[in-house]
């Protein structure tokens, strides 16, 4: 790791002032590189899945490791969409005179060398490097164990991107181990990292908060609430449950709780459950006649599944209460016709992302207007919500006199 | 520390929607209490300067210790001013529509409970307890142990402040102890304090570094270059040098070292050094003729004093490195009038200020117009250069839909 590390920063400090023409050709030449190389890609996916089998994965983790000719072609058009993109290195963000006969200019600057640790999703590899290189970043990645063969695979295409736009590289390197001390030294090289992303669950959210001595973007947990107001449409309300709970079970926008004003609990909040089932939802449920009873743990729990946890809640109030003993700040969302009581929960909540009357499904950086994103940040620190190439950036002023002096 | 930490929580949520007016009463309401209460304060400041002179204090410090009566009236005017300024909580940073018919709005929030550990000048506690509760954070202050009785008093105005507010009187903490312990049992605090603002010297730093669990907005050294290219302008480079170091020594924007280009050292370079002697600047030189030969130890070192190293260094790329290897990502100044080299020392270094003909004493968020500032953040994560209320807060997004679901 040490040698990584070395090499990284040495990448970075090179980057930090390659042109943007230099790296918007590497990610085309890694696009092309990836196109190129699908047979390869495959088998290296092949030999994933078998391990995989073996290893007795569950079907929805099985189905994250996949690799087909339709998703690796979404991949080479993630690549070419973060080419695509406006650079931010160097943009002015911010430009004004002094009194003082200064002139002071706030520009965007690279972070350094970010670290990804993520499950084993090997879309994420070209993802996330994708996105460090075009903000200018050199990126160590630490993808799952289970995508180690096609990260590798799809490593290769990113390097070979690099070389052919005359860009070290080591600005994106793969740590070449499955050993899991990689993850923990990751999250101690202060000095050599300067800021982790860590991808995962409730594992890595135990491992960073004990471990992690470098800055962290969190991007963990998406426990996502959904909470149906006595002044809810009912219409709307039945449509947006449905669409947070069943469009795609497996992100993490998906809605994970339920929560129903005492008031509408036996009409609309019976409807909606019903709904559910119909879907071939389990409804773990409190109050509300689901597939099954709620036990504590079914609450605060992140289940990626065609499962949900459902309580009644006498207000507003006692959704906020839940929401923020039970959340991980991610996404909520209110169903409510009722300005006043959209208006608490939007004040007294603090969650990265609060939506009223919209789908919680809509937590992605696509949908926000910010093109490609590393993933959701839970944390409040620097980056929050959907991180894309501008939130892996910093600045620093350029200030300008005439021999100016301070008096 | 548990128990200053449980309510500094809770003191964050009620703070979190508090209105702006009671936060900017509070503030008044407390810089009416210091003006009141300069006969108490004054008594405080007397005993803590009766242990800093048993302690063997140095003058510098006994001089930051003090109080009188032009001082406590600078606080005063700090916390109007403070009170005065556009209140950040709430404010929409952004606000845009998607196809999708979602509105979008990106909304200013609190970080939540800081921690600030500083040195011993007693207005820190002041002005730092100020941009803490104006950008709606509750805040952890721990002082230098010289200056506790000093501190002890201005906290009781910044609370009485607070309780005539009606606001939470935990808003605003100070830790009551002068025991070293405090500090790592802050900087562990994960959980209680979301930032750790640590303004200190180099056992801060290094106390930072190992025991820090919580991020941090590192104010830390302010170790200032100033290079005087070959293309340098004489008249400028005179002024701008001697103010650099001079105007106040011990501020973290003080030139701390000074790096001549070789063919004007002769020239240029002698008169600048034997213009800083002439102002009883002792010059610690190599390769010019300063008050005595510069030892290695005197590159990278923040003397705060009337001391400056001086080195004459091959050209701005020499320059670049030396500063790279002993700065600390504070401030930096190039004198030249060329704008090619002005153009790669703006490039290649990433401090958190860099300056062009002009002196780093202007570092200083005043300076830059942003009224009031908690420090210098030197760090490249979140907060950077000045600290305003501002820098102090984070964001969340406001997404509105009419029932809106994601296809």
């Amino acid at each position: 790791m040490d040698d990584i590390g070395a090499k990284a920063r040495a990448a970075a400090a090179e980057l930090a002032f390659a042109s943007a023409s230099a790296r918007k050709a590497a990610l085309e030449a890694a696009a092309d590189a990836v196109a190129a190389s699908e047979a390869r890609i495959m088998a290296a996916n092949a030999e994933d899945l078998a391990y995989g089998r073996e290893k007795g994965l569950s079907p929805a983790m099985m189905d994250r490791l996949l690799l087909d000719g339709a998703r690796i072609a979404a991949i080479v058009n993630g690549l070419r969409a973060v080419a695509a993109q406006k650079d931010p290195v160097g943009e002015v963000i911010a430009e004004w005179d002094m009194p003082s006969g200064l002139h002071i200019r706030r520009v965007r600057t690279p972070l350094g060398v970010i670290g990804v640790i993520y499950e084993s999703r090997p879309n994420v590899t070209a993802d996330a490097g994708a996105l460090c290189l075009k903000s200018g970043n050199a990126v160590i990645l630490r993808g799952g164990s289970e995508s180690f063969h096609s990260s590798r695979a799809i490593h290769g295409c990113l390097v070979q991107g690099l070389r052919s736009a005359g860009l070290p590289e080591a600005a994106i390197q793969l740590v070449p181990t499955r050993d899991r001390a990689a993850v923990t030294q990751m999250l101690r090289a202060v000095g050599t990292i300067d800021v982790i992303v860590p991808r995962g669950g409730k594992g890595l959210v135990g491992l960073v908060q004990t471990e992690a001595r470098v800055p962290v973007f969190a991007h963990l947990e998406g426990i996502c609430h959904v909470y149906v107001d006595k002044a809810a449409d009912p219409e709307k309300a039945r449509r947006v449950v449905l669409n947070a709970k069943t469009r795609r079970t497996g992100i993490c926008g998906a809605a994970e709780c339920l929560l129903v004003h005492r008031d509408v609990a036996e009409t609309l909040g019976q409807q909606i459950v019903d709904d559910l089932i119909a879907a071939g939802v389990e409804v773990r449920a409190e109050g509300l006649r689901g597939s099954s009873a709620a036990n504590s743990d079914d609450f605060g729990r992140e289940f990626l599944d065609m499962i949900i946890a459902a309580r009644v809640v006498d207000d507003v109030d006692a959704a906020i209460a839940h929401i923020r003993h039970y959340g991980s700040s991610h996404t909520e969302a209110i169903l409510t016709e009722d300005d006043a009581t959209a208006e608490r929960f939007f004040a007294r909540l603090d969650s990265a992302i609060l939506m009223r009357n919209a789908s919680t499904q809509f937590a992605d950086g696509g949908e926000f207007g910010m093109g490609a994103e590393i993933g959701i940040a839970t944390g409040k620190m620097h980056a929050r919500g959907p991180v894309g190439a501008e939130q892996l950036t910093s600045f620093k002023y350029l200030v300008e006199g005439q021999g100016t002096v301070r008096s």
